[in-house]
């Protein structure tokens, strides 16, 4: 287990004097010395305080003057919020709204808020070429013979690492590389459940996996969900009691759209819960690896003692989408895994597999992933404060605990019908997803979801301008 | 259409006088010079049909000396043989089968004839590095971004290019690539069935089909298929007219195990009857490019006027398994064939796409297939000659078309338990796939398929005389 760090002690009397009012918006903190001085602390841990409180958007550095309260502090000061779905399973049919998305879409010019990954400026391709040309020269066939199913062995040694606590270790066999996080789910939930099943999921959820279900036959059973806290882990226990649930899938760490993390005590008592009914978790962590402390939070997987925990991840949020490399770290469903990933796409691709696991193993993939974490903490920020500023009155906007999509609900009284406004957007070159396609009810037709993975440039200021216009009818 | 070569005339006049018995085994064929004197055509025509009466087993060349006709020609000029499935649909359980399969079987020195790829030793490896390479600076994110699920657009022209005759033309958009063959074949039954559905199929068949439809839940119909033509069309005739068959799954070119290839005329007769019944053929043509004659047979799809035919396709039978390409001409199922494979697996890798693409486009391809060709079908012989001396007198070997795999069937009278051959064979690190994983009724005890994908070295031709020795029981 994580100690406290000191850091940690001084951001948060800090953040508790701001949200109580004692530090007011504007105001300028105690600079860095004085604080040291007062605390009897390094500068270092003055810093890395400060940064704390910067990465959870509550205050905002001025170059040459300090660190002061941000301005925007009370709009997200807002209480949390729970969703309120119907208590009952629904058929999905998220595929044919996908398919009437505007044309145009995927255009390479458009400006992308849509789809979920990192500006490719941000990503470390000489590097990762790097690695590649290393392995093409240390692989004795270059990748060109099958690969077990159960993928690159230095690959899964390296998953294995990144996933073990001091509580909860994991063997390089306890991995299964995957095509992408994307076969990794439809791979648990083939395993876990048949078609008919329901299976019970967090509103709104990613309508990626609402396609997976779909594809799957699968029911889905929408859980109220808290914006800070995650599912409602009393509903989802009086629901395990009443409805033949087989599977729970979530996104305890950085859910997307909404961006909660589930507290360790909140993970701990979930696998529990789902472990006393003998119900499996599928962890979605695809987004694990973008947090904005200065620890990686721990997965549900790691409460897990009986193997009732299968976890999803891959590299395509954080490193290289068009690799396709992703795992899953099945539990006790490991020999059904790789079966049925046999039957579907035998094994994915060597060299992806390789030139990751060199990057993991030569440290480049730490150094990487340090800057990332910065950069798009920064973007999320910056992106947040645009769209309160561009967008209606009384919009709200997610503060993700981590991840990189930001969750707008537009002002309650105002009529807005977002397809038609993605519509138009498109055709003025912007993309993003409207709410509708992050659950089977319509509950979220006020809401849009934006990726701050691109940075945020002049002509992504001029979209984000120009969105807030069409939503405004401007 | 192909006009006929000279060439073929004069093959098909020298075959006529060897079944015959004309020419008679061990006889010494007219030298090159004389025929090409007689016939009065070139000595490179001559030497065209004299090597294509080689690769179809009937004459050797032997150095210094000349052509002669094979002594083993007359156990091949065997009738054609019909297998006689039951005609009822089955479950299939080909899975647990598989799971049995003995420990050790996939460690890396073992004597491989059960998977069928070729050697490592006979692929391309510095030249697509090259390929590799080549598109690490071309391409502008090196393959880090997201490619569209249908895949990379130059390799999608290839390989329309490829499956392209004069009077059925593809294009770039007809072709979706896929991670594998096998992913091809899962979308392609995702799309056309149901679980439970009935699915015809030939018998023997690719056990990994069965692995697939077993995993999709369907059930299957076994067509009595022979060893030189393929499936028996008028059973399939009265079997669409009787039984509720929802898809046809069959590898026309040189089907897996047994090696026929249906011809043209065949092909469009399947491809007519199915239309008439509206029912989809989903065709895996994973072994065409490995031809033994000058020109790669037309595909059953290439007859299709309806895009009824799915055809499944890879390049991991002839350059690179480990990269993982795969691609489906989907015909008429396009936009469900998309829709299912974002929900798989979103899109094969970039990179490995993109190599191939160059490797294709710069000609390196068909300057490794025109090699590539000669080596398996001379592998395949000598395979077969040796299989014929090794094992017992009166066992039976097939004489494919194309491909690299022979389906060995042992004497009815020799008891026989090849799980337990299997086992010693394993045990003494030899391996080879048993004929009962190829039908999901019992009816191949007696036969066994072997690979020739690896050269055959000392290494392996002592492995094949053990396995004959096991065999007998010595």
């Amino acid at each position: 287990m994580k100690t406290a760090y000191r850091y940690e002690a001084i951001a948060k009397q800090l953040q508790q004097q701001i949200v109580s009012g004692l530090l007011k918006p504007g105001e300028r903190l105690p600079s860095v010395r004085q604080t040291s001085h007062t605390q009897g602390v390094s500068l270092t841990t003055v810093f890395r305080a400060y940064y704390e409180l910067e990465a959870r958007g509550l205050v905002v550095a001025r170059p040459q003057s300090g660190y002061y309260v941000r301005e925007v502090v009370n709009r997200f000061r807002q209480p949390s919020q729970l969703s309120k779905p119907q208590p009952i399973a629904m058929n999905i049919t998220v595929s044919q709204a996908l398919r009437q998305l505007p044309r145009g879409w995927s255009h390479p010019n458009v400006i992308d808020m849509a789809v979920a990954v990192p500006g490719l400026s941000l990503l470390p391709q000489a590097k990762l070429n790097k690695s590649l040309l290393t392995i093409l020269r240390h692989l004795p066939d270059s990748g060109l013979g099958y690969e077990t199913t159960c993928g690159f062995p230095e690959l899964r040694r390296q998953v294995a690492q990144r996933l073990t606590w001091a509580d909860h270790v994991l063997t390089p066999d306890s991995v299964v590389i995957t095509t992408g996080c994307i076969e990794a789910i439809t791979l648990a939930l083939r395993v876990t459940t048949k078609p008919g099943d329901m299976v019970a999921i967090e509103s709104p959820t990613y309508y990626g996996l609402l396609q997976v279900m779909e594809g799957l036959g699968l029911r889905a059973f929408e859980l109220p969900t808290d914006t800070q806290t995650g599912p409602d882990l009393e509903v989802l226990n009086q629901s395990l009691a009443t409805q033949p649930i087989r599977a729970v899938v979530l996104t305890p760490t950085f859910s997307n759209p909404i961006g909660y993390c589930m507290s360790d005590e909140h993970k701990k008592a979930l696998v529990d819960l789902l472990a006393s009914y003998d119900v499996p978790l599928i962890e979605d962590d695809v987004y694990g690896e973008l947090y904005a402390g200065y620890a990686r939070p721990r997965t549900c997987q790691s409460f897990d003692r009986v193997g009732r925990v299968l976890l999803c991840g891959s590299v395509s949020k954080v490193l290289a989408p068009g690799y396709r490399v992703g795992w899953l770290v099945p539990g006790r469903y490991r020999d059904e895994v790789i079966r049925a990933q046999l039957m579907q796409t035998n094994s994915p691709a060597t060299l992806p597999q390789a030139a990751i696991a060199d990057f993991m193993q030569t440290g480049r993939y730490e150094r990487h992933m340090r800057q990332l974490r910065v950069v798009i903490q920064q973007q999320v920020l910056a992106y947040r404060a645009l769209i309160l500023e561009a967008f209606p009155a009384n919009t709200h906007v997610s503060m993700p605990a981590g991840g990189l999509v930001l969750w707008v609900r537009l002002p309650d009284d105002l009529s807005v019908n977002l397809s038609s406004v993605l519509a138009q957007a498109v055709a003025q070159g912007i993309a993003f997803f409207p709410g509708y396609l992050f659950s089977t009810q319509p509950q979220y037709g006020q809401c849009l979801r934006i990726t701050c993975g691109q940075p945020l440039t002049q002509l992504y200021i001029n979209g984000i301008r120009k969105l807030g216009e069409l939503i405004s009818h401007i």
